[in-house]
């Protein structure tokens, strides 16, 4: 059967109309001397009043409240901020990542700091992320401009010269993610050795015993973080670590194949029976290498990735990875920041999420 | 060889010193009262001079300039938005990404809008995305608070209230995606029927004849304007298209699936050679229905994808598609946004970008 179509112009619509949109449509703003006019009062008794700065009878309150209700005046939040000499914003700046390459957490980490900020009375104010010498000097300019309130710092490693200048600065921070183990500082992290020890659970509880890893460079602070859970497991359950097993190198794609390779080419007796990658990527490049030397992955050779990455469930087989609880700790990172812009004392200022093990078929 | 390791230290380092960092650090923020005093004049005299407001002798200038310099003083950002009624905010709101789905735009559209918008003296401000009749009261919270000087829209569709309210107000924004084709507004947006016309170009130079399309819901503006270029290179290379051949649906791993499948098991003489899909996840769902008939993609059927999510570079086969050129969509909608917010008449409001074929080997 052969449609013969006209269907090209399906997409067209011309007789769709603009807008079911019912609401009342105020077209100009309104004043605080209209508001006023309305009340039967001077423009400095409302503004007074809507500053708890002056007592008035109640009956011209009440007339005060309705004017503002029935008017819909808002009163100007920059001025509101201006006089309170705060901003109400937070900064937050991340590192982008490579044209392609994905961003696995932004969305979530993001969507759940903005709703947390604005349930709190504060928006978010993203700014470049500058490298080198440049790093630190955004975050002064934003403070002296007095635009921000407090951060969020993320891509935190070792050495960080944003937590030394705000700390000294005494400026209301928190890091998502830890720096040196002896930077005391407001912090949220996603334990990510545990992440690891869960990954080695698995595989050891089915039976493996030559377990290889495919890690980042050693000045990695998250890198270190989670390879630590891999040999903490292999120490606990008395597996002896072959050095030929940790391969170190970048959180890429080339760089697990490449890696993964060398494993599959060990002599018999010394090949790993599972890989564990620190990324999804790095895993992903794992299969690849898997599928040049003829193995199955999940059969003949295990392999766990990090991050759960959208695409991990899709990839053949669907990839077993450590899933981290994103907007868990996009929320902590404000919830602690709200309560330290405020002067107070957060309940916990040193958080440590534990991530969860989701498993699939490669593992 | 086996290594006995007390490796699980080496991440410990605990003869790292925190801090290379070396720029003398401002403790305390320095007052107007502190310059005034510096310089030897009122206090009033330093704003005015800064603000332009009174002439003073030169001399008098450069005591003030220096005094501003060598003491590191910032006007407050805040105070100077509230006096020019600016605050050198842009709001900007996206339908958050499901949990276990990809965005893989964000990161780039957002970074390029910071960029830009921080070298015209602006920044974002992200806030919530509402839906329903929420959705209009987020937009007019920040117009009536003065929080924002302008938007940028994303997730426009058909009949969008956003535009409506906003064209009614004469706000300044920036659409990133078309809405009606009558709507006469300021958008930057791709065009996703060239990008199906440059995949259908694709097949048919390769011979290609019998092409199906999984394609979204008619509600969907991208997704008609994508689909466009289907049916217009169909037409074009006079191919007819069988009813069987449109597939519409979500765009889900899990539709692209059960659609394919359907394709595939089409008769003989009616089964398509290549398929087109609206995204690269509708895609993948495609090469695992390929898989389970037992076709080898790029070899007994091609299928082409759209977005260049960057996973589909790592699936086996890699996946033929349509890369968006979002950093430049980003500063599109930022230069022609503040453009507007200065009241200037922008070169052009309404840019039409073009996107690029990526081809791999699916197709």
């Amino acid at each position: 059967m052969v449609l013969k179509v006209v269907q090209c112009e399906a997409n067209v619509r011309p007789n769709v109309r603009l807008s079911t949109y019912k609401e009342p449509i105020t077209t100009k703003k309104i004043t605080i001397k209209e508001v006023a006019a309305h009340a039967g009062v001077s423009y400095q008794t409302v503004s007074k009043v809507l500053n708890r700065q002056m007592q008035v009878s109640k009956e011209t309150e009440q007339r005060i409240l309705n004017a503002v209700r029935e008017l819909g005046y808002r009163p100007n939040q920059i001025a509101r901020n201006m006089r309170a000499n705060r901003s109400h914003m937070i900064g937050y700046s991340w590192v982008p990542t490579a044209p392609n390459q994905a961003n696995h957490i932004l969305d979530q980490f993001l969507s759940s700091m903005v709703l947390e900020a604005e349930a709190a009375g504060y928006h978010l104010l993203p700014f470049p992320f500058r490298e080198g010498e440049r790093l630190v000097a955004a975050y002064r300019e934003l403070i002296d401009t007095g635009r921000v309130d407090g951060f969020v710092l993320s891509s935190v490693n070792y050495n960080d010269p944003r937590i030394t200048f705000l700390l000294e600065r005494k400026f209301p921070f928190v890091a998502f993610g830890r720096s040196n183990p002896e930077v005391d500082c407001p912090y949220v992290d996603i334990d990510g050795a545990d992440g690891l020890c869960q990954a080695m659970r698995h595989l050891i509880s089915n039976g493996h015993k030559q377990i290889a890893a495919i890690a980042w460079p050693e000045d990695s602070r998250v890198g270190n973080d989670r390879i630590r859970g891999y040999f903490e497991s292999m120490l606990e359950h008395k597996l002896d670590i072959r050095s030929g097993w940790i391969e170190r190198g970048e959180g890429t794609f080339e760089f697990g194949r490449e890696a993964a390779s060398r494993l599959f080419r060990l002599p018999a007796p010394e090949r790993p029976t599972a890989i564990v990658a620190l990324n999804d990527t790095q895993a992903i490049g794992a299969l690849h290498a898997a599928r040049e030397h003829g193995l199955e992955v999940g059969r003949d050779i295990a392999v766990i990735g990090f991050d759960d990455a959208p695409m991990s469930q899709y990839l053949l087989p669907p990839i077993t990875t450590v899933r981290q609880p994103i907007r868990e700790a996009g929320r902590k990172c404000v919830e602690i920041l709200v309560a330290l812009m405020k002067g107070d004392q957060p309940q916990e200022q040193q958080v440590l999420l534990q991530p969860e093990l989701i498993v699939r078929t490669s593992a």
